[in-house]
């Protein structure tokens, strides 16, 4: 089976929203064993909405649109369908009904355009949406199945699990996918060590792609039953974490965050920040995962070198000797950090994030990250590449990823 | 002048990427006065490449087109062009040099899958790319201008600004694009000020979109020459930000923390923060600024009472009464902060982000934010809806607000 999508929007034509939409359901489609063709997005233009509904239903036997089912006059897609369909449109009286009783439950006064979205081209049928006004819309054009949802997509979401999904023929192959996350190498090296994984009409299929120093390792494995299908995909994940070792971070859901919070958890230690170029990115991205109180304590934000050598007992002399962007501040950052606020670790992050403030002696993207532990302070040198908000959150994962790294070695995978 | 836009990749077609190439340069071309009629996006399959060649060259004027041309096998647009215009594909000897030229100055080995990005169809001619080694290519389709682009965002926004955009008739009507930014109230509050400038066929036309809490509010104005043009937007700028009053954070480039900090430098005041939920995501936030060293002296992440106790000085009897998320707590760490930071302002919040911890009394969501002045502390009670991410990050704004408004008070707009 394939499908063809089509988006419905001024705002998505002239480029001033990126149609999400369609990528979303291309995925659950491709779950679904059904193979999408092409995506086409057009403007709120009645003759243009009726030839690409009539043009993909001559080319896919399942049509799926989003957008346009609005109650403002520039909302039109069930027009060009009933164009497309040779028909008019009519009211549907329990659609109406239930659009009275939307308005009503929410207090609100129901006005006289809402009704266009009560009206259906003649032979389709309403999709219930629960989620707001807009009713979606089956019919049958030529030999295609066509559902039309609306453009919010949360609203799109719902109706499409809830009411199109069901109706979709089930499955011939199971698909499951998986991802997995690396760091701390490039995306050539994690090629590497699983090219032979990586050909292109194997099963599962195993592709990556690189994003702000993260690699992502995509695992596609097909059988005749879910289960076989996870069960495949579930021994792919084994292999490949097996193979990239410390460069393996987790699957799925699983962040940075994530994975040493269940660390320090499992290890009953706690864990503080002592910030300077991050500005506080490090303890929000440890926050980011609920629960974090378990584990984190909290931190110091220095920002200036007054509060370095105030809050966290940085010796001036060392400031002055050796700089605010040194080795030796970020271990003092460390120590005190650790020491004053009590925890069995602390990270201290000090460094030039840019744009300006860059020597040659210590360009742009130097920052020094410091892991203070029961057993000793270790510090990292690192010159990150990128602009002021790509270097910090580089150097903010970099400095999770020692410490990652400290608790696996103590700890084991 | 009108133009339909092709993006071409399995993955897009797929959904495992979202195509964001169309939409930038659909803005692109609005501002040029061109119409684009719709996108689509296909797949790596020749015949299909070149249907759609053919059909969009059918429709428009312009064709603008991405990806695909890499060196692996998959990448076929240029044979999918060579076959929609009936000829075959030759390899031009100048772009094969600057091909070879590339991979020297790396220091790579060109290997001689890539000798197939130095060929191009008969008739056409190759568009020089300095970011990568996939160049253009420009022909003639039918009565229509083909540019084909290769889909790395940021080679492709080179390609096109360096040596698309240039080729572009001059557009007969200039259009000036500029985006306000609202905060503190809802959508239907900005609209109901400025719905008489909202009129479809108004000149400037003027929309709103919301996300997170912010009101954009984007202005395209029309006019005979750029500076009238950039005139017409900005007297359109002006009246809406009087409409807008406190709502109105600012336009273009700025930021709730550009916008603290250009008031922070002029008034040469400090400011720190003490965090407890947003766990170090204000300091982030003020610190993406470049420059916030000038007047953010730095923060504590108090996580923990302890920490809340031992280095905000909050008393333990408070924190045992009224509890962490509290009213009397979020006031002592705010005026905690701003002593022993030595600041003029300090920002303190604490609340509760969920998703567990919450009570009928204190929901989740539940945030207190406490701004410390040399004047005085006053403390605002927010329950901000929406899950983790998005209490944390209305919360962080929320607070910038409070002092933005405290500012403007003391300052004037």
């Amino acid at each position: 089976m394939n499908a063809v999508l089509l988006a419905v929007g001024n705002e998505l034509v002239c480029g001033q929203t990126v149609d999400t939409n369609s990528a979303w359901l291309a995925r659950r489609l491709v779950q679904r064993g059904i193979q999408t063709l092409h995506h086409q997005t057009v403007a709120d233009d009645r003759a243009a909405i009726a030839e690409a509904f009539r043009d993909a239903a001559g080319k896919a036997r399942l049509v799926l649109v989003t957008g346009g089912l609005g109650p403002t006059a520039d909302d039109i897609t069930r027009h060009g369908l009933a164009d497309a369909m040779g028909v008019g449109l009519e009211t549907n009286d329990a659609a109406l009904a239930e659009l009275e009783a939307f308005f009503r439950r929410r207090g609100r006064e129901m006005v006289p355009t809402n009704r266009v979205q009560a009206t259906f081209p003649v032979g389709s049928r309403p999709i219930e949406n629960l989620r707001g006004t807009a009713a979606g819309i089956a019919a049958r054009l030529g030999e295609a199945d066509v559902y039309v949802m609306p453009g919010v997509p949360h609203e799109m979401r719902w109706i499409f699990e809830n009411r199109i999904a069901p109706l979709l023929p089930p499955a011939a192959v199971r698909i499951a996918e998986r991802t997995v996350h690396a760091f701390g190498t490039g995306e050539s090296d994690v090629g590497a060590k699983i090219a032979d994984l990586m050909a292109r009409d194997a099963n599962p299929t195993v592709g990556t792609t690189v994003a702000a120093g993260w690699i992502s390792v995509r695992i596609s494995a097909r059988a005749d039953t879910a289960e076989a299908a996870a069960a495949l995909a579930g021994e792919s994940v084994a292999e490949i974490r097996r193979r990239l070792g410390d460069w393996y971070i987790g699957a799925g859901e699983d962040t940075m965050s994530s994975v040493i919070g269940d660390r320090l958890r499992a290890a009953e230690k706690t864990l503080a920040v002592a910030e300077s170029c991050t500005g506080g990115l490090v303890g929000r991205m440890i926050t980011d995962t609920g629960g974090a109180s378990d584990y984190f304590l909290g931190g110091i934000i220095s920002y200036a070198n007054e509060i370095k050598h105030r809050l966290l007992g940085v010796p001036e002399p060392l400031l002055a000797e050796h700089g605010a962007v040194s080795e030796p501040v970020a271990r003092a950052m460390a120590d005190g950090a650790r020491e004053r606020l009590g925890s069995d670790y602390a990270l201290a992050l000090t460094g030039i994030a840019g744009p300006t403030g860059g020597t040659d002696e210590k360009p742009v993207g130097l920052v020094y990250i410091a892991l203070a532990t029961p057993t000793g302070t270790a510090v990292h040198r690192h010159v990150f590449p990128g602009d002021r908000a790509i270097i910090r959150r580089r150097a903010a994962t970099a400095a999770l990823n020692h410490l990652r790294l400290h608790l696996v070695r103590r700890m084991g995978p």
